[in-house]
């Protein structure tokens, strides 16, 4: 398809309905609408199936190139994972058992350690990033190891892939647990520095480094410092983790006995900017969270992992009142399913335990839940120019869901609205149902043959 | 096969893996086992792999009739859904957004008087008994609608996928909130009644009757003591719902002062007995957990259920204390999912909800949930001298699951031990890793062509 009316040649055209978030509205439900793509990937124009003639004249296409979704089907943006360790896939789905602390020590070094060796490492990550993207997560942040050249591969085969990424080499150089699986401070600043800078020179069009300090009682006050500048001279993307567990909020009181809180411990090193994402954050106060609204960091909440290592509850009614930034995440594999479709259905369960424990708390819907999975979770990676909704200007990044997929999970017996067939899509579909998925204009899913 | 030896006639010998619970241990791995299953459908042998040419001569069938598991694969005990409403299948996965006694006016009896329909009816219970037979349910203990020739229908289609099934047709004579969908007291006996009568003489081999007064709330006195007449004297399984939220307790408090509480109101009318299985009892005192302890009746915990209408948490490892006997209920619809393997994962997730509530509560292991799952729910359904693990002479209800599915969920990256196989399966595993489902020997998944 081409235009000669403009400069804009569109290469996707699309009828149907499409369902997305907007700061003002946790769903949108657009019926019959033709949403055009161009070449560039990015959403050329949102305008109403009736339109189609107009449009057709308008963006130069003809008719017979519009793809029309059949019934249950819809398009949804694609979904935001800002929290997950590619590197623990390997034992995602065991090992869950043991408190935090002693989960790290107990399953996650040795095995993390264990991605010195790039055949594993290639073999892990090409199954993490296959596997989110037919789960529909077009977005995802993601913890490697403290291994450069492991990481790097990360980014390399999201890119492959096609996933839009961040991606954080883990720094560390306290860790008593596990020999080796610690870095010196100098080995930890020079090989961060060596992975942003190879990353940044493969000029990726989706993939980005992110700077990631495991988490204040793995890191030196040091390296902490060190990692703030990088990240600050750089511009770039933090991640870390923060109060995820009790006994870690009094750890870090130990370690860090200036800091008046754990929030204010990566304050105090720069680590909290507008470009930070904190996994968790279930026992943050609200004088923590006031600090989190002011700098514009976010918090990645990640209800399976919080749940299945008993760390708490994370109340994110409270969170969203007072105006911080959240994303969703799987924590694979302190969560075991490596599937937003899971984090979902979490979070909606995480509040309804809440409003088990207070009638007073007001649930989340499954609306505000599905924004907090795309929209929301493009907002806390600092991403939401780009993507987590349909608007012009935006990249394409889109889920094409079939509720009626044959062999699928979801039995469906009439004709149903589009508000039915996405609440049992969120509770009940799987990748069955995700027969399409686009990043950046590009199908990336079903994977090329 | 046949053998001259004995007059038991062998049909099929697997060997390979088994992993199965019984009374003293919640998981027992069967490494390298041959295990027989007569034409009967009954267990013949179970023996060491290695004892092949023994039990050959001994049983009278081939070494080239063993069927041998490979890589990635085991057999489990098939599974029990010791609750779930057939009927409202059609909704399930939407609707979860009120308090139960408005969310059965607002949505569920709408849609069960509309039952009368017996093409819905077939089109909805036809669906329900392929999607949880191919989720591995072998046994359910369904709620239908209070419509007699539907209920029969039910019970028909279960027996023809070759499904173990308790059917019961609902009695209920109390109901302001939507016209029609209620009995009156003498329509409810004739027609239970009838529906004991015609469901029994079709002499289905696997299923059997159930006496069904919705709740307490719903039905008269007069009707209560009826229906327990009824059960006593046809020796019948008995299911309801009790103490399932606060205000629905207070309710009963109210519509039966006479009773010193919930579980004396089936108790005074004969409906509490060592074949009655009861939803719920999220709010149970321990008074009346010991009247379930001494009348030898049951409990079907639904923890999605509870989350997702927030009932509230039954603390499963209190019940298992008083020796109370438990099994595990996927509670279509008020439950959204009808898989086991959701009902597994989210009694984990209960369990460890309240550890995170008090630091003291034993959380469960994943191996107890699975013996709750299979024998647990077979001995609250009474039924655990036919199935719910493997024993010689118990009736082969077995899945046989292959953790490396092709386009499954699940990734593995390594052999790996029959507990992490297990554990990977409960959590992540679906439909998909179930590539065989037998009940009494037939072979019920893949369906037939």
């Amino acid at each position: 398809m081409s235009s000669s009316r403009s400069t804009m040649v569109i290469a996707h055209v699309f009828r149907g309905t499409f369902v997305h978030s907007t700061q003002s509205s946790a769903l949108d439900v657009l019926d019959d609408t033709l949403l055009g793509v161009d070449t560039l990937g990015k959403i050329a124009f949102i305008g109403r199936g009736t339109d189609v003639d107009r449009l057709c004249e308008k963006y130069g296409f003809h008719v017979r190139d519009v793809t029309q979704l059949r019934q249950h089907e819809f398009f949804m943006p694609g979904m935001v994972d800002t929290h997950i360790h590619a590197s623990q896939y390997s034992y995602a789905g065991t090992a869950l058992d043991l408190p935090l602390l002693q989960w790290l020590n107990t399953y996650t070094f040795p095995v993390e350690a264990r991605y010195k060796d790039l055949e594993f490492a290639r073999k892990v990550y090409t199954q993490v990033v296959r596997r989110t993207l037919r789960n529909g997560t077009t977005t995802a942040s993601y913890f490697a190891t403290i291994h450069t050249d492991a990481s790097l591969l990360l980014g390399q085969i999201a890119n492959e892939f096609g996933q839009r990424a961040l991606v954080g080499k883990v720094c560390m150089d306290r860790n008593d647990a596990v020999k080796h699986y610690k870095e010196t401070p100098e080995e930890s600043l020079d090989e961060t520095n060596r992975f942003i800078r190879e990353l940044l020179e493969n000029k990726y069009p989706l993939v980005m480094p992110v700077v990631t300090p495991r988490f204040a009682p793995s890191c030196s006050p040091a390296l902490l410092s060190h990692l703030g500048e990088i990240a600050q001279n750089n511009h770039l993307h933090i991640q870390s983790h923060i109060s995820e567990t009790k006994e870690e909020v009094q750890m870090v009181k130990e370690l860090f006995p200036d800091s008046e809180s754990y929030t204010d411990v990566y304050l105090k090193h720069n680590l909290l900017t507008d470009k930070t994402v904190m996994a968790h954050g279930c026992h943050l106060s609200d004088e923590e969270l006031k600090l989190f609204r002011e700098t514009g960091a976010s918090i990645a909440h990640c209800p399976n992992s919080n749940i299945s290592l008993c760390s708490g509850f994370l109340d994110v009614r409270n969170v969203l009142n007072r105006k911080v930034k959240l994303g969703l995440g799987t924590d694979v594999a302190g969560g075991y399913s490596p599937s937003m479709l899971d984090a979902v259905r979490k979070t909606l369960d995480t509040s309804k335990a809440l409003t088990i424990k207070d009638s007073e708390h007001q649930t989340l819907s499954f609306q505000e839940v599905f924004r907090l999975a795309t929209l929301g979770g493009s907002q806390a990676l600092s991403m939401d120019e780009h993507t987590g909704n349909f608007e012009v200007g935006k990249d394409f990044d889109a889920l094409r869901v079939n509720l009626a997929a044959e062999e699928g999970p979801v039995d469906i017996f009439q004709r149903e609205e589009p508000l039915v067939l996405l609440e049992k899509f969120l509770n009940l579909g799987d990748d069955r149902n995700i027969a399409e998925v686009y990043v950046a204009g590009r199908r990336v899913v079903p994977f090329p043959g």
